[in-house]
This record gives structure tokens, C-alpha cells and sequence, in this order.
């Protein structure tokens, strides 16, 4: 994580400074914002803002059911029930505002999230940063035989280092040719006098896809957790995932009971097709099903049973 | 403005909370926090939360401009830049969450706006409460003849007292039916015990379309300031365009800078078609240019000119 | 349904016309185009139009794909994948779009699905129709007494003799005197010369939420199956599920394969918590598990045991 | 542009084939469908679906209006009235769908147009072709001077030679270590069998912004206009204003009226702040005003002179 002087005293300004607000407060969150979290090896995720708190999940859904719910339930419940009921909309009213810095493809992926507003760097106006992703060792994993979007052992020896040299250089060279066009360095010195400088929104062409690129990115309670239920699940590709496993845990500092809710309704738990229900209920009846008998593929069958720890 | 004693006290309870912030926050609208503003004769607006304030828009433009910002221009003239250009992502990086009451007719015009979140007291769910608008009689207008989605002359003497009496009777009849139907008042208290009462969901059809409805909506900047510029506009309909305009109040509090540029560029600027810039283009240049001459149909001819006091 | 003579011939003669297409083609939805289905007393649902099929679906999903699904599956394989494994992108490359005509309180519902595209009659600019939704006899029920959103029994007798009378007498009596604020009947002929006739936005607001509006409304592939897993439920209210079904059979004859997929992923699964699918695996490992030790409320624990027909 | 003779064949066929249908069409664009248009080096655009026409933009709207438009106006007459007053619904009633084959850092600009559905070519899952995108030397721009996102003059001789050798080395060298690292070549043939293979994911990052990518791109009239506005205005980068003027050429075969209500509403309109309308409307009286009366900046108060033809 490289931040500048500047970034760095800018950050701890705004976590001295203090003011009295009468909005809904998320104690636990106020500690870390502004705070940097580092992700990769040069990127970082920092929460600059947020609006409302478990208790603001809970006053909307009040509204909407009226008198209906004085006496009900507890707050925590409530969630609960909102969660398990996919009642979306009190969701909804919470807004959270980060500041990330991450590779240009993994900003590819995120960028697929519509439903969020964004503020990126742009290349067309400034100069990019002189900053890559190259992947720790333990990360070098080969493609996957079995799934063609996954990814199988770790790369070991020769390939492995040969890998790591090819990353690099490439990405040097390439930014090293980009100043060059420019003619001008990453703080906007002019390299040579005679020359002009190739626009910049051009010279961005040369870059590597995993040049660092940074934006702000805010989103409400709602499409956050969907994000997180794509993005911190085990299909997710590992350099955007540990993005997502530091804001899960922002999740729970800003939002404790809504953070459980989720970890049971919607982290942990399984879906089942209508065949698969259907198996599950023969087969808790006493049957023994085959998967010819399932009426599912093979493949879902195997994948059923594995998720229901039952062996074949 | 019709609040319960019971929401009153939860009112002045919120307003004389405070708690420490490292957040953004923007003072003048902390006083207005919670407190009910009331429009129409039983309707209200309050703020309940909000998200950044001028600093945050100039905030998420300087991410994007990256280095290029630095010296160049004052919040307050990099907030007009932003708007005269139409870079609305900055604007998104706020938020506000109102609770309002209106006529139901008037949240049906309201909920076309889509870019919002919304929790609706549901009618399915509780009883609703026994309000109804009826307009003053200065608001009680004639058809236009012009115009057919306008007004004209306020409407006077006996065809005024009829309409108002139709409007309070029909209200009047058709929620003590709902009442009946129910078999319950409005505190849910049941009217004959050997009766059922009809479900809420069927009940709620027999009421009128000036019943009151209440709903928390919360939007972002962005979106906030295009609802406002048609719902505060002249052609607007009376009844929701008295709510845009307390909330123009509160935009400007909330945003002092922003609201400068949003009068500016937005409230009170001139769009000229094609055919009309290249009129207003020879006219500067002592050119006389008649309805014929200028391309345009007599009607938008006729409307530009009035626009820009020109006599014909 | 009432339709007009007029629009019957418009309807009879877009039916007769045909036109070369070099776009994919829905050969059975095609035989029902602009055919208006009934949907209780006076609504209608017509589909006006449609873009793609299912093997549009499949082949955005090759795009993604690319190289990668030449040999892998058949289409209705690939269809079954991407629903099973939510990736919902090639579902929005579909859209379809339905002319629909509904009491305002269901309208007042549908329109909370905002990824759609609207269009409905203006009771600002014209005037409404006299059609008001009368529920039959079997619709009738009574309010749940477990659940507040729920309908129990069918009222008999006087009471629902009275409710009838009610509904149909206030619906009449609103209609009647909104004509007379207008002083217009809803083919636009003036009733009395003498006076000027209310503006037509605001006598709107004395008609009762049974009313009949219409509307056009379009939406992508991905959106409308949502919509349908939500509103064909057996727990959304009868009189939006009864044009949620009938949407069902157009998605039927729209897309078979898709529809398929949708029958056996959304409709018919069953989802679990993450307890209670650790009830499940400990279940089908042969363990006798008390509501105690599942960890789960006793209403969410006997709803599961419901859904997967164990007994208590 | 490089298709594969797969590719085209498929195109072909696609092109052969015609069905009846009772949808609207739009004759000149059937002409065009499927059809690839050059864009760029390697680029292309073309039409993969379309649903209505301008009859069908008339048709919604007057769902809208009722029995009011009955007699009113032509067809071209209510699409000008539309756009010109900023009725957008109706535009929202029709979809088109194209295939898009772009250079990454274009791709990057255009994703930010987030109301509209995208399936891309996934570099996960698929191995990228060997495609970048080098600019003609017409397009070698140096940086403008005046403004950070523009261009100035062309780079001429030894600097634009030694620009355009970088480009294309690094490209190459980038490419060819992606294929080394995914010990395949892009037809998937395995390079060397004593090595794994780096995984897909991963081996992308080593790619340049100038490779092309491409996607399924679709969206609603009024959205596209949005799209068409900002993309082929001047103000665009040029790199992505190509692809935006051909598609401009494309709405004006698929909605004749609505591409001229588009070209004199809204590209070829002019735009005045409150200060700029309240100058014009001055100088239209016979004022002379300064730019110090005028209370504009002094660059606002130039440009709009410029665009207005006033020599100061």
C-alpha cells in the first residue's frame, strides 16, 4: 500500500477532526473510517462515509408495516425476518462510500456491479501511477483442468519464476514507453524540451491490465451485500475476493445484526433445485435415491449430495 | 400536519441526540434534522439522514482529476464546472433520506421517479389513517382550455362549494366503509365481534385517491436534483411541486454551493433547439428573421421568443 | 374486459398484418401477439411486442464465453447452467414488452419493480374510464388471523352481501360525481355550458383504488422472471398473481427451454439457511435433531420441516 | 476488422434466413442486420436485434395521452413535441442490441453507461485474441495545451515513428509472453507438455489496454440518444466517437423521425445559463454588455459568445 505524504496527513486531518451530528451513528465503523486497509500488494480499501445503522434498517421496515409492528419484535429479529423474507427495500436506505485502489482487471469486474455510483481516476485527464500487481508466489496457481475459470495447483521452479520475470518486466517496460510518449513523469515533469507529448488519453493505451487504478465507490446496504455474496464466495477470483473479505468485515463494524443475518441466510446457506428438494425429502422419508431415479444431471446430483455431506 | 403525540416525542427525542462524527457534515440542514415542514393540509417532509455535503462532491471530481485539480479552482467554481458540464457522477456521492406524507395521487406521480429507494406504509399490512387533501379554495382550478394537462381561473361560488362538499363527502363515506369492511377503527380496535372483517389487502381498494399514504425516500444528489427541476418547474402539478419547493430549501441547505449552481444551469436556464440558436444567431447579427424564415413551428416560435423578450 | 369497438378492429388488424424478419422469431408467442388475455373482472394483459428467444440467450452466453462452449452443451444444457448458477446477464439480452389494464391499488404495486420501462394513461391529460374492479364472490376473504398480510376464510352471507354493496355503491357514486366536478363525461362531451369543469388533475383524486388504469410496460428477460418468482408466489395478493399467471403461460410459449430452467431453479426450489442446512446433513447422517438443538427459531424450524414433509 | 471465416459464414446465414412476423419492423435496418461496419483497425459494430419502430415511440405515448392526441398530430409532429419537452417514457419503449468489438481502454469508457445490459468476452474463462488496437498517424495527437482530456497537433516524423514502434513492441512482446505464460496459443493448442500453464485469470493481466475486446451491448432508445449525445460530441475521445457516429447512422435507418427530433433537439442545441439567458435576452433589446455586467465568468462569457457568433 503506497500512499503519498500528502495522502497520508490528509488521512489522519480527517480522523482528528470530530462534529456533532444528530444522524444515526455506527460507533465500531466511526473508529476506522478514513482508515486505510491494505489489499494485494499495493492496493487499498478505506470507508470515507456511510448513512444509518442496524436500527435504520429497522425504522424503515416500521414504516412500511405501520402500526403493525409495535410490539412485535426485536430489532435483531426483524432483521432476521427481513433477510429470510428477501424484503429488500429497508435494506435499501443505508448507503456506505469507499475509497479502493485496484488493479485495472479486477476494477473490470467491479465496475460489472451496476447498481452503485463511481468516481474513477482518469487516465484521460492525469498521469497513472507507476504501480503493478505482481502476484505472491503462494498465488501463481495454474489453469484449472476441471474448470475453465478456475484455478488449479500452485506453480512451482522455472515456470513459476519465469512467470514472475515476464509480469514484471512487461509492466515496467511498458510504463517506462508511456512516460517516454508522454514525455512527462508520473508528477508531470517534461522529460525532453524538443518533444510535445503524445496526448495522454492515448499513451494510456500502452499500460498493462494490471496497472493500478483507484476510484470512490458508494453503494446501498442492499446491492452491498450482493455484491458480497458474488464476490467473497469461493468462485470469485482470488484478487477481487480479498477485496471483498476486507468490506465484509466493515459490514460487521458498521452493521452488527444485519452482518449475522446474512452470515445465515445468505453466506451459509444452500439452495435447493425442485428435483434436489425432492431427493432431500425421499431421501429424509427413508428411501435410498439413485441419481438415475433423481431426475437431475449427474453432475448436479454429485454436486447436491457433496454440499449435503451425504456420500454415495 | 396531523402527528401523533407518540411521534412527536420520538421527534424531539432524535432532535436532541447527538453523538460524535468523524463524517462530513453540513450544519445548516443538523438544525432542520427530523422536524416535520408541513405541506398541503395534512402532508409533511423531513429530512431524517443525509450523506456528504459541498466538499463531497469537490471531493470525488478531484479522485477522478486525479493530480490535474490541484491549484486550478475553488470548491465553489469546480462545483459550477461540474454542472455546467454535466459531470453528474460527483453529485451521486451524496445522499439524502426524507419521511413524507402526501396524497396518495400524489405519490403516484412522485414513485415514477425510479432512481430512489422507497419504503411505503403498506395498506396490505396496517389500517389506514383517516386523512384525506382537500385543496384550498384557492388551489380549486377550472380546466385549462390550452392546456390539456393545466389549469385555469379558480373555479367561484356554487360550482366551488359543490366541488369541495363532493371531494369531503365521498372521503368522508368511503372510509367509514373501509372502516366497516374492516370491522375495525383505525387503532385496530374491532367494531362487532360477530363479524369477521375483510382482509386489508381487498379493504384498501374502497378508498379514494386523496387518502393519505407516507413513505421514507432517499436518493442520491444526482437524481434529487433532476426531480427537482421538474417537479419545482411551472408545469408541474400544484400538489407535488409544493413539496419540491420545500425541499428546494432544504437543498440549499444542505449544499449552499451546489444549490448556486443548480439555480444557475439548471433552475433558470434556456435550452435552444438547433433552429433556435441559429435564429437568436442572426437576430444578434441585426438580421430581422420571421416564423417563416426561422424553420421552426409557429408554436415553438412563438414560445422561444417569449422566453427571451422578444416582441413580435 | 371491455374493449372499445375501436381498439378490437386496431387490435384485429395488427393481428392480420405480417412483415419479413431477418430477427430471431418466437413462433408460438407469435400466434398470440397483440391478443388480449382477461384478467379478473375488466383487466386485460396483451404482449406487444418481444425481442429474442432462447437461442438469443444462448448466444450471448457464448459471447462470454467465447472459445470456450464450441463443443460443451446443448442449448437447453446451457440455459439450465446459467439459471442454476445465477448468472444473469444473457437473460437481459431478452425483453418483452405487455399493454396491461388494472385497478390502481395493484398498479400501485407493480410499479415498485423498477427495472421496467412505464407508460400508463394520464389522469392529468384525459379522462378515466367508468371501470371499477368488483371482486367476485370467492375473493371475498377475510383478514388472516396469523398473518397480518394474509386472507383467511371467504365471508358469507350479510356480511359479504354488504362489502359487495359497498365497494360497487362508493365506486358508482365516486365516478359519478367526478364527472360532475369535470363536467364531462368520459368521452369528453360537456354536461352543462353554465359552468367551467374542474381541472381534470385534480377531480382524478376522487375516484376510489378499484378504479381500472392501463399502462405499457416492458422489461428485460432477467427482471420479468424476477417479477414473476415474486408476484406468481402464493403469497403475493390474489389480484397480482392472477396476471403474474398468465404472464407464465406468454413466458411459456415465449421461451420453453428458459421456462423450464425457471420451473426447476426458482419456482420450485427451496432454499436453507445456513442452520438449516446443518439440520439437513446432520438429518441425513441419521441424527434425530429437536428444535433446541438446531439452533433455529421454532417457527423458522417447523416452517423447514414443513417445506421438506417431515413430521414433528 | 478480423472475423473468422467461421464467423462470417455464420453472419451469412444469418442474413439468409427471414420469418414472418407481426412485430413492428423497421425496413432500412433489416437491410443492415447482422452486418458487420468497420470501426478503428481491428473494430467493428453491427445489429443483432432490434423491438419497434417510430410508430411504436407514437404508440406508447399515446397510451399516455388517451383520447387527447386523437386528432392532434402526425407521427413526426409528436416525436418533436417528445423530445422537445423531455417526455422520455416513450423512448424507453424500444430496444436495440448490437455486437461491439472495441480496444479495452474504450470498452473502460463506454461500461460507465450503466443503464444498458452487457455480455463481454470473458478473458477468464477464454483466451484473448491477438488483436490491438495502433492509431492511424493521422491520430498520433500530441496533449493539448488548453485542456488536460484533449488533444493538440499530430506528432510528426522521429517522435510519431518512435510512438507508433512502442505501441506495437509492446503489444507484441505482452501478447507473446501471455501466450508463453499460458503455455497455449489462442486456438488453445498447448505449447510445451512439461509445463502446466499459468491460469487464465491471471495471464490476462500482462495484456496491454490497446487489446480488443468485445460484447453484446443492448439498450433503450432513450438511453442510446443519452449514449449518442455525449459519445459522438465533439468533447469525446475520438477513439470511442467512431464507434458512436456509426451507430448514429444506424438509429437514423431504424427511427427516421426520431434520429431528426434528435439531430434539431438535442446535438445541434444550444444550452444558456440563467446569466447567459438574461445577456442574450439583453443584446436581443439592443444592450451592449460587457463581460464584467454580465456576472459570468470570463470563460463562460467567451464561449458562449463564440457559440452564439458575437465577436466581442
Amino acid at each position: 500500500m503506497d500512499l503519498t505524504k500528502e495522502q497520508l496527513s490528509e488521512i489522519e486531518a480527517l480522523r482528528a477532526q470530530s462534529s456533532l451530528t444528530k444522524r444515526a451513528c455506527a460507533p465500531q465503523l466511526e473508529e476506522i473510517l478514513y482508515e486505510p486497509f491494505p489489499v494485494l500488494d499495493h492496493g487499498f480499501i478505506r470507508v470515507i462515509d456511510y448513512m444509518g445503522d442496524d436500527a435504520a434498517v429497522v425504522q424503515a421496515a416500521r414504516v412500511s408495516y405501520g402500526k403493525g409492528t409495535k410490539k412485535v419484535q426485536s430489532d435483531a429479529g426483524l432483521i432476521n425476518y427481513l433477510l429470510r423474507h428477501r424484503h429488500t427495500t429497508p435494506f435499501e436506505m443505508c448507503e456506505i462510500k469507499f475509497h479502493v485502489k485496484m488493479p485495472i482487471f479486477v476494477a473490470r469486474q467491479w465496475i460489472r456491479h451496476r447498481t452503485a455510483n463511481v468516481n474513477e481516476y482518469s487516465a484521460r485527464y492525469s498521469i497513472m501511477d507507476k504501480e503493478f500487481y505482481i502476484p505472491a508466489p503462494g498465488q501463481l496457481a495454474a489453469q484449472s483442468q476441471s474448470n475453465r475459470q478456475g484455478r488449479g495447483d500452485v506453480l512451482q521452479g522455472d515456470e513459476a519464476a519465469e512467470v514472475l520475470a515476464m509480469l514484471k518486466q512487461d509492466a515496467e517496460t511498458c510504463y517506462s514507453h508511456y512516460e517516454q510518449m508522454l514525455n512527462a513523469d508520473a508528477d508531470e515533469n517534461v522529460l525532453d524540451d524538443s518533444r510535445e507529448g503524445l496526448a495522454r488519453e492515448l499513451a494510456r493505451m500502452n499500460l498493462t491490465l494490471n496497472t493500478y487504478t483507484q476510484w470512490y465507490w458508494k453503494i446501498d446496504l442492499h446491492n452491498f451485500m450482493h455484491f458480497l455474496s458474488l464476490r467473497a464466495d469461493s468462485h470469485a477470483q482470488y484478487e477481487i475476493r480479498v477485496y471483498a473479505e476486507v468490506m465484509l468485515d466493515m459490514l460487521k463494524k458498521w452493521m452488527p445484526h444485519t452482518y449475522e443475518a446474512f452470515s445465515q441466510y445468505r453466506i451459509g446457506g444452500v439452495h435447493l433445485s425442485a428435483k434436489g428438494a425432492d431427493v432431500v425429502r425421499r431421501m429424509l422419508g427413508g428411501e435410498k435415491v439413485t441419481a438415475e431415479e433423481s431426475g437431475m444431471s449427474a453432475r448436479e446430483y454429485r454436486e447436491m449430495l457433496a454440499t449435503l455431506n451425504v456420500s454415495t
